[in-house]
């Protein structure tokens, strides 16, 4: 954590009473150094880097705890799909103010993630902004050599593959936003939705699966259908889609099935943090074994297609549908 | 890049258009994946991070050129300092709009620098902000196993020494604030200190023999006098510093000598971007001779002591000054 400001400083009091707890890693180098050390260990190191802004990617109102959390998870997602395992990340925050009551849970709930993803704070920098709140991530992943799984790579064939459900992070904003009437759902079901838009739930526990058996992967963050046509771009093919196939909760399965929301809300909205990716034949049943083994819920929803075009959404009356979008842009 | 729009979308043209042809480096995948990818080399990687704010670290009408240079800059600095060698970047961008008119020279500017430096753009993010711009750049450095110089490592006897002039960036930002009358310096002085406030000059061409002579180092960014005091503490030592000895450009000496600006401008300023190491005497002539090999000018400042006192500073009348404050902090 590069303290710009000197001992004693509000910053520096602040970086050490919050973060420099969490800094245990030989790494940090107790956060007193300028840099952060990542050791030699004969591994390529994948970085990602993902920032989120306030009234963005969260509202200003959420809790701050959830805020670290997805801010931290968003990183690991994209480790996790590459086939890669968490060695550490560095942390900007810019900050309007540096209250206790913010910052106190704030550092609380990325050191629990930290330690539960194995993913340990190695450094980072606090900036004061008059502007929204920010929070940007750099993480790094350990893969052998050779080993990381690219978007390229899938092939005509391959099942498209996904863990966990779709969609439920969108709606859960939705719901945020007002955009869903509160009688259209119980509150356990609002709840849960909400809590996947707040708290990512990265599938880091089946990175070595993917990095194993799969052709290709990413992570859906800017939806399904968005991400999909990205991975099928990078690997020069195409791909049809079973929607019924596509896993939802129960919640999302309500919600559709009445009408109160629509497929793009669904496989266009992000924010999912799910793995996505192309497995061939051959290694299905192993893949679905150790996904088993992971806890961790896959799903084919389709098949890679030889071809440039953007992938097919298939109905169950078997005709194509139309995406009017297929992802969340900032711009 | 994480493009996190589809493709088709704004963000995902602006990345192509202006980020895309920079990132000719084989880690960098072409932007098209989700990470960027670290090759094992046998070597440590140090990692630094830091973010630039607009209205904090960068005014609101400086040129997009030198915003770009100083976001990497400040990055390449702390690489220097640690006598590592440069292994490339992730750029995050926080934009309140995508305009042409600022993000074609942003691009240019950073792409040159990469270049010139040997620091390859790998990857980054771009998000949209109702806010101040930000630049947040997280920067990688090679460096044999064991061979970081490090903040702690300064020895009772050591020479305090650093590269180029102290204070000139303070005192440009000072002019751009209007806190310094224009009739103070002619042009040519006025453009020179403000030039060093927005594009600082980092010392990554005397990296090697800071990694070979020095016992500690870190970069100047708040201010030399706490700056010194960080590194005294880290190694558990202190230093007596003398004050005529502190290499000044010749407008900083004139505003000094007229009073116009007083000792603290200089030494508490910040944004310097000098390296300032401690060198044992017997290495002093071989650093010295490695300097002017790399057409860097070093200075021999003063002298690492034993205790735990601040860092003294000593006036030409021998006796220490006071300083009212050591360095710059943002809260």
């Amino acid at each position: 954590m590069t303290a710009r400001g000197h001992s004693g400083s509000g910053e520096d009091n602040l970086i050490a009473r919050y973060f420099r707890p969490l800094a245990t890693d030989a790494g940090a180098l107790g956060l007193i150094d300028d840099v952060a050390l990542l050791a030699a260990t004969g591994q390529n190191l994948v970085v990602t880097t993902d920032a989120v802004v306030e009234g963005v990617h969260f509202l200003p109102d959420d809790p701050p705890d959830t805020i670290a959390r997805k801010a931290l998870r968003v990183n690991l997602s994209d480790i996790a799909a590459k086939g890669a395992v968490p060695a550490g990340f560095v942390l900007t925050l810019a900050l309007r103010d540096a209250g206790e009551a913010w910052l106190a849970p704030f550092a609380k709930a990325i050191g629990e993630d930290a330690e539960a993803f194995g993913c340990p704070l190695l450094g980072g920098d606090t900036v004061s902004t008059p502007g929204p709140l920010m929070i940007s991530i750099t993480a790094f992943g350990y893969v052998p050599v050779g080993k990381m799984v690219h978007r390229a790579g899938a092939k005509a064939g391959d099942r498209v593959v996904v863990t966990g459900s779709i969609g439920d992070s969108a709606l859960g904003l939705r719901i945020l936003r007002g955009d869903i009437p509160r009688e259209s759902l119980d509150a356990p079901s609002r709840e849960q939705l909400v809590q996947r838009y707040r708290v990512p739930q990265p599938r880091n526990a089946i990175a070595l699966a993917v990095r194993e058996h799969a052709n290709a992967a990413m992570d859906v963050s800017d939806g399904l259908a968005g991400d999909l046509a990205k991975l099928c771009a990078a690997s020069g093919v195409s791909a049809t889609i079973d929607i019924p196939a596509i896993p939802l909760s129960e919640p999302a399965r309500t919600m559709l099935a009445a009408a109160q929301v629509n497929l793009e809300n669904i496989v266009a909205g992000g924010d999912d943090y799910e793995v996505l990716c192309t497995v061939p034949e051959s290694r299905w049943d192993a893949f679905s074994a150790a996904a088993t083994e992971a806890n961790t819920l896959v799903t084919s929803i389709g098949r890679v297609v030889a071809g440039q075009a953007t992938p097919r959404f298939i109905n169950a009356d078997g005709n194509p549908i139309t995406l009017k979008r297929l992802s969340y842009s900032h711009f």
